[in-house]
């Protein structure tokens, strides 16, 4: 315990300089779907690399079909411990609309968000915030006699798109990157106070649809009425996804959804979770989705399908009577339990084509799909981890489930049969993926200590 | 007649001259909808005001609060002479895609479409080719002797938004602008050998809808199927739009609404119309719509509704897993016969409001409102134009009605109490509001010829 409480307290001592080294990651617009950020999504890794060579670690940017990987190694100075590869993104969501910033995204800054001190950027808690906490866990074990287990590091560049190069990238590199157990950071707090493990994962599917009927666009005027709108019929498609009830209507989707298991529907109902507040904080009052479900079943444990973006016709300002030629959306689907991601992309797209008349064409282009994960509560790792997380936050961590997908958190299972422990320090404000994201200051500060504290206990 | 004779020669004498005064209007970028371009749209108010001057027109640019009428009078050298006001537009759609154009939709050119010789530029045949049909003929009579008629002119530049400073100028220029006879050239032939009189005009509805959910951008993986998404939302509105039998389903829309005049109904099923060629001819097969009316019914006698534009979420390439705040989409409807266009918009705002969760919020922006228009069979004005169309092309004019709206047709008829002669010579392929937009060159040169003749015939 005495080594322990000297890396603590070097953690402490390093936060200033922590915080600039945070900075400096920040200030790279790393974003990973536009490809006119290519440059900085390499600058964001090779960054990474020199930092994480500046501990010692044996590091490199790997080149892929995308954006760069970068992967570093180090052994702990003791034999016989354990091996834990460690996951984080470098990349980033594009800032739109950029009118809603208060400040510039990537000129990261210290501000009072509502009270508290939080880091202000792009990428502040998705995950560039987070990351860092583990690379400075690791700084506290050098800087105080060594590591104490051997550890692997893994940032990927395309998590915000996909991870389209990461199958490939694992495959080819199998034995240099399988550990005893993965850690993985892109996770969140239960509340301020109170840590998570998280131990249930939604997959994803992500589909792109765009819709032709005319081979030009047209006068709304003198077609309108006779020729087939593409906006009208991706509009009844989109609608028919939903029944009345808020189930999906695709066929087959349901195959594969268990129900929660005794254990944690018993723990989620015991949890203070307030739906009135967490819809309210976001300027909502009206619970969506599957009418017989709770809210936090319905975020955690239920699939969905959601449109996250629409485009056809006339864009600018003012109006314009066009029957466009083209219209065209990107749907997602959070899937969970055994739902199979190749299926439920067949399925929707015959749901599509079964609803074109014959003179229309549909596209479809993936953009991704992984299927949802969960970890067994008996596992030795995760009660070690629940421990330390005990003694840095001082409360019973929380196990929760996430909606949101780690697409690398099945790959480790399926081609490495590795498990995945998933915590990290976000909170639901943190307001990712969106305008004035932020990451708490303590959530920073602290999250660092945690893995301090969680790499000693797997060690012990 | 040989004073028409003289007009006509004269007219072939100044082809090459006429085509390159339209070729300078057609380099003018008068796009009306986007506030980028009014400068553009001020110089070809200039342009046209100045070439009618040059013909003996008491010419002027007359401000309003968007963009510029040009306002020009001329006198017959004869007394008891019929009074006619001639209406055109000198604004343009805008040019997206502009990718589609195979060249600069603002440097026209002559080239071959399909084989036929054709003026290719935004604008050639909607309206700024049409306009100079009638600027054409004057000079004819102007350079031959004198007008045979009064002539009033007015160009408009807002009439591809709706033309919002219209209703005011008509009002605050009652007496500048009553004649004894409209004549507007926004329309079209039957084909390219056929003359058409257009006697029935849809109305036009354009409503904006904006609906908003969360007040702010969320990941859709931590609030995906317990928050509204707008976007589906705003689908399953505009689905509801139509039943499957593709009725509108807004209520008391088909109130005003009546079914064709024997003699009219009798007429369309005489003219060489295939439907099949007509969908055909932009990629299309099967009708859609109103499932128990022909095409022709459906694009010039029956009202309509379709989106023309719609946004929402992540427009960038590649996928984002949000959920937006906002979606919105431009919704406009064609009406006909007696159909309110007041009551339209509002029963349309009550239909998207009565699908709103509670917690979701909507704005309506109107683009425009204009009602159905139609001229009486027994108008003598009509008999005498068509005799002269007659004459220049060797056949009977077709008695068409016209899916696209001319608001001032309607004005005409309210305010200053004119009936309209509409008469024009754009093809069904004049790509109009699209990319390649053309004007045959025999539009151009008989239409000036055309209109020779008609003012000729209206003074008989």
């Amino acid at each position: 315990m005495a080594a322990m409480d000297a890396v603590l307290a070097k953690i402490d001592e390093n936060r200033d300089a922590a915080l600039g080294r945070l900075f400096e990651l920040l200030r790279i617009p790393s974003i990973s779907t536009d490809p006119a950020y290519a440059g900085a999504c390499e600058q964001a890794a090779t960054y990474l690399a020199d930092e994480l060579s500046g501990l010692g670690f044996k590091a490199s940017v790997r080149p892929t079909a995308g954006r760069p990987m970068v992967l570093a190694h180090a052994k702990s100075t003791r034999r016989d411990v354990p091996h834990v590869l460690f996951y984080g993104h470098y990349d980033v969501q594009p800032v739109d609309p950029r009118a809603l910033w208060a400040s510039d995204p990537f000129a990261p800054e210290l501000a009072e968000v509502e009270g508290v001190k939080a880091i202000v950027a792009r990428g502040a808690s998705d995950d560039k915030g987070q990351l860092m906490t583990f690379v400075e866990a690791c700084r506290g074990f050098v800087e105080t006699g060594g590591l104490p287990c051997d550890v692997t590091i893994l940032f990927e560049g395309e998590e915000e798109t996909g991870s389209p190069s990461l199958p490939a990238f694992l495959s080819d590199n199998k034995a240099e990157l399988k550990a005893d157990l993965a850690l993985v950071c892109d996770t969140g707090m239960w509340d301020r106070d109170t840590p998570a493990v998280t131990t249930m994962l939604r997959g994803l599917v992500l589909e792109e649809v765009v819709v032709t009927a005319a081979n030009r666009d047209l006068h709304s005027g003198m077609y309108g009425g006779a020729a087939t709108n593409p906006i009208n019929l991706l509009a009844r498609i989109i609608a028919d996804l939903h029944g009345t009830d808020g189930r999906v209507q695709v066929e087959g989707f349901y195959d594969g959804v268990e129900e929660l298991p005794r254990e944690v529907a018993d723990q989620w109902k015991t949890l203070p979770f307030d739906e009135a507040e967490f819809l309210g904080g976001v300027g909502l009052s009206v619970a969506a989705g599957e009418q017989d479900r709770s809210v936090l079943e319905k975020i955690w444990s239920r699939p969905t399908c959601d449109v996250n973006g629409i485009q056809g016709g006339y864009q600018g300002s003012g109006s314009k009577t066009v029957l466009p030629a083209k219209a065209s959306a990107k749907v997602s689907f959070r899937l969970v339990g055994k739902q199979n991601p190749a299926k439920v992309a067949d399925a929707f797209r015959d749901f599509v084509r079964e609803r074109l008349p014959a003179d229309c064409k549909v596209e479809f282009i993936s953009h991704g799909a992984s299927p949802a994960l969960s970890l067994p509560f008996s596992s030795e790792a995760l009660n070690r981890a629940k421990r330390a997380l005990h003694q840095e936050w001082d409360k019973e961590p929380v196990m929760a489930g996430s909606g949101g997908s780690i697409p690398i958190v099945g790959s480790f299972k399926q081609d490495l049969k590795m498990d995945t422990l998933m915590i990290g320090f976000a909170l639901d404000d943190d307001r990712i993926h969106s305008p004035n994201e932020k990451y708490d200051l303590t959530s920073f500060q602290k999250g660092a200590r945690s893995w301090a504290r969680i790499l000693n206990a797997l060690t012990l």
